[in-house]
């Protein structure tokens, strides 16, 4: 991991995930409107409420969820299993019901992991109507024979589908997204993070200069992206990078997915951003995983991968209650942004230069740009100028040249800068076709 | 190997080399022709003759040989090396003789092999009117000095070369050959175990709805394939597929060598379904070989690869009499049929396919096509049905699905017609061009 | 290393370096003069002066440097350090200098490496007037308190450049270029090793038929090139290939770095005669290294890669006095030289052949090019006749046949010879747009 000037920031991602971490959020609902309102309050975050039943594509608006209580008591009245302990404990969207039932009515609405016998599951009904409660298998196989009285008070009813949106204006409208999945309940690294992560990354990008306009998506997982391309179709046709952020605070190494095209801008600047960290891996799309499969659905086919550190069903505590707070560190949370600040920063600054002085090499030390004595070893910086030069005929971005040259973006976006300021190089913009596609 | 509801074919197709294995092949004659009329009692065989001195491109038809005896007698009289015992032990298509001489005269015409001095090599002079005789490097040593008679009973006369085809019409004239050299006296796997997987597999494939024309060619090695495509240019400018099958039985891996192309569907085709075994091999085109050699000649260019197990030369028992038929394995042979049926169906059901529904992913849920309770992996069908949704953009047939998804294209081409079942997708046919280069 | 009918040459080489060694060179002045007036006694060569001060692209042609003596005198008067002993002891390029100073005034001017301190660093004050010594780093710890007296007679002064040209003509005024930095004082390997090298390739090649014309450019470093290229911009366009030779004399296993088209005909060819010693190594153009640098800049691109044993920097020996006589090897430079000429064998005679019986295989038994008995393995041969008959389809040439089948490029044209001369094959030229890109 690399240490910045923001480590700072560190600790107060992870403070704003404690404080979002006991709210029971679902796809909709209150604890999702309650989520966004606290992020509104580190960057402004508007919010949209599309009615239960509007059709979005293949889909429909769901009916919105709420939820009070739920719970099981034993033959003893004793409640064993209450929501209020811990929002996985009642399986997410579950219709209400109040009733008793002997133990061996109740055992198929018990949801536990045999593998992992401490941990509470998290499970989801959002488009059968059931219900379920999840608990540890040990406290599942501690139950003794008898009747139960099981209680889920909530509701199921027309309502609204809620999301959010931060869009921060830049010099064109072509667009760099940022989609995060903000529907899970108490899962930390899945998404607080995410969402962590996003808002300080919002902060960050609302107070520089900017180039391409940056949209910010707080919405709820497959039904939000597909409930926002649906009624955004224009919108979506301005994207032309995009990040689908999660898992991005466990203590693993940093892993990007490829979009569907898997050559796009955002896939390279990504792949050298993460290839300075040994352990980093960089995957080949595939239709599963997030919001990235409705960017990257064939009528669509945007150019949005998705970045996580391990990724989601990689790590034992997946969709667990293991995937607490504990369980993400506040330095990985601060890595996976400046990576993030960093991927950004070639999508906005990634443009090819013409060098002005093709034939030969120009002399640099009269310039002030080389050592005088020679005989050793060429210090980085020389050699990424000389690197520039050389490939800067029109045909290479900064990128290109830094791939080349395995050379960090930002040290090749330098030697530009100290070219372009003797007068040896010229700023072309983006090569032909290179932003649209 | 993968087991299936044919394994019965395996030890039939073992008894069907047994009762070959005695006959002594060669180029032409009538041993070549009872090979043939036994194979025709399993699937329909047509039976060509091309007169002896017909020209077939820079080739002569050779004149016909045919083989009653050939015997070596020691100076007691006694026959020392006798072709009643094994047909390798006369140099194949030798000319007559019938003198006496010295062992010291008779030296130069014993071939055998020092380096593995129990087997009989196997040798031919087709080209070059010669006689001689193989034996084993053991035996050869044990002769004692004296006069020996030698008698080879053959004719090497104007005459015949014979071929048998067996073609199997489909809906579209353009067709895959099957070319299998079926030349070689008592050796099991080079190329029994060829004739066998053929004449099996055409049987399963007679019966089967076919979309090409498939055609099984019963040829010579070389001068058959050259004789054929001399003779049918028309017929082979149909040909859109084709496999040399040759050693099929031995327990070695399956391996497949390219078309000259590598990169025809063939190719890729063969490639997948070898895939599925860990120690399967695939190896680039080289221009010696079998038949594969005349389809692969730049004048043709023919989208022709082989397919073995371990490849000729590669094997210790290759073109001795250890290649005999304790040898070769009743599973092996299953198990290359089912792969040549697995390869043909990818030839047969190749096609592209368009999402009807291209914007985001389908809910398949209400479709009865995705489980209900969400939270954890993916079942290998479903993610099939993802990958076919995604890609199906009319640029991606089930095979190119099927490569990037690394699912095997059985699940693939199953996912599309569940696909296709509940009106979410529709054929397209091959891409334009597809079938055609 | 591979021996040949001409490893008599290592030997001369080797003493040519001898005569060579004790010269100090730099970019100007009369020790490069000196220099090129030896090498012209083994082939023709023309010697050029370019004057001070003209202006060569970016540059300008610096004032012409000569130096008499330099030395440094202890306080005893003992001249602890005196040019006569070594051409590395001044900083090359050094402006006079004739005065007293303390230990601790003269400390800055005085180099060593503390890390290798029984060796003499090389060090050059080419673009800025400056002056200085080398010397030991254990000879520089000895030094005492005290007062030296330093002495430096050079002169910096208007007067030339000076290079020297080679011009061998071929059929066609296409051109292979060779060039080699001739400026560096006592070092063995970098390059008297490279002009060693040069000047018998150029022998060699003198009384060879040649396709094209072949120049030999002898220049100072850096300068040399840009000088050059600056005053011969028509020549330079009609470069096809080029080599730059340096370090060719050292132990170490042959290395090329590839141009910084990467794929050119040069880039192929060297890769292929490098491919056929295990330990050898192809690099990735990068704009650091010998004067591919100038002839690779983007205004000019020319396919000109770098030859070299253990490259620039790679060997503790660089760049200091361990670099002499006993580094480099007869054995090694004859190796070099013999990979000079097959690269250039390939260059000349690279061709694309059209078969000319390309249905099927042509019958070579009856044309003597092929065993009469089958029945085992191919001779490599005939294995190579198989290939060349096979992608002579007009689209591959001779380079292309030997990179694909891994058959040396003297086989594979052996072969075609052979093929040729039966009528089977007829040369076609360079494809279209092959030479010329």
């Amino acid at each position: 991991m690399t240490a910045s000037e923001g480590t700072a920031t560190g600790p107060a991602m992870h403070a704003l995930m404690a404080e979002l971490y006991p709210i029971c959020r679902s796809i909709t609902g209150n604890g999702f409107r309650q989520t966004l309102r606290r992020l509104g309050e580190i960057v402004p975050i508007t919010l949209s409420e599309v009615p239960t039943g509007t059709p979005v594509f293949d889909w429909t608006v769901p009916k919105e969820w709420n939820i009070r209580e739920a719970w099981i008591a034993d033959p003893a009245g004793r409640r064993v299993v209450d929501f209020r302990n811990h929002s996985l404990h009642v399986v997410n969207y579950s219709v209400p019901v109040r009733q008793r039932m002997a133990l061996a009515e109740l055992r198929p609405k018990l949801h536990s992991l045999p593998d992992q016998p401490d941990l509470i599951p998290y499970r989801t009904a959002y488009y059968a109507e059931d219900w379920g409660f999840c608990l540890s298998h040990r406290q599942l196989e501690g139950l003794r024979e008898g009747e139960y009285e099981v209680c889920i008070d909530s509701t199921l009813a027309p309502g609204h589908l809620t999301y959010g949106e931060c869009l921060l204006p830049g010099e064109v409208s072509e667009e760099i997204l940022v989609s995060v999945h903000s529907c899970h309940p108490s899962l930390a690294n899945d998404n607080l993070s995410g969402m962590a992560v996003a808002v300080f990354l919002a902060r960050q990008l609302a107070v520089a200069k900017r180039k391409h306009t940056i949209r910010f998506l707080f919405i709820p997982g497959t039904i939000g992206s597909i409930t926002w391309l649906a009624t955004h179709e224009a919108e979506a046709g301005r994207i032309r990078h995009g990040l689908v952020l999660s898992c991005l605070g466990d203590p693993g190494p940093s892993t990007y997915k490829r979009s569907r095209r898997g050559d796009a801008l955002v896939d390279r600047a990504a792949a050298h951003v993460l290839a300075e960290e040994g352990a980093s891996r960089v995957l080949d799309f595939i239709p599963y995983g997030y919001d990235e499969r409705q960017y990257c659905s064939p009528g669509f086919d945007l150019a949005v991968g998705c970045l996580t550190r391990t990724p989601n069903g990689k790590f034992p505590e997946y969709h667990t209650s293991a995937d607490n707070l504990d369980f993400v560190r506040p330095d990985a949370l601060e890595d996976s942004l400046q990576k993030c600040l960093r991927i950004i920063e070639i999508l906005e600054r990634d443009e090819a230069y013409l060098n002005l002085n093709p034939k030969c090499e120009p002399q640099l030390g009269r310039r002030g740009l080389y050592r005088a004595t020679g005989g050793r070893d060429l210090p980085g910086f020389e050699m990424a100028l000389l690197w520039v030069l050389n490939l800067s005929d029109g045909r290479h971005t900064l990128l290109d040249i830094a791939q080349r040259s395995a050379v960090p973006f930002r040290v090749v976006l330098g030697a530009a800068s100290a070219l372009e300021g003797v007068g040896l190089l010229r700023a072309l913009g983006s090569p032909l076709g290179h932003g649209s596609c």
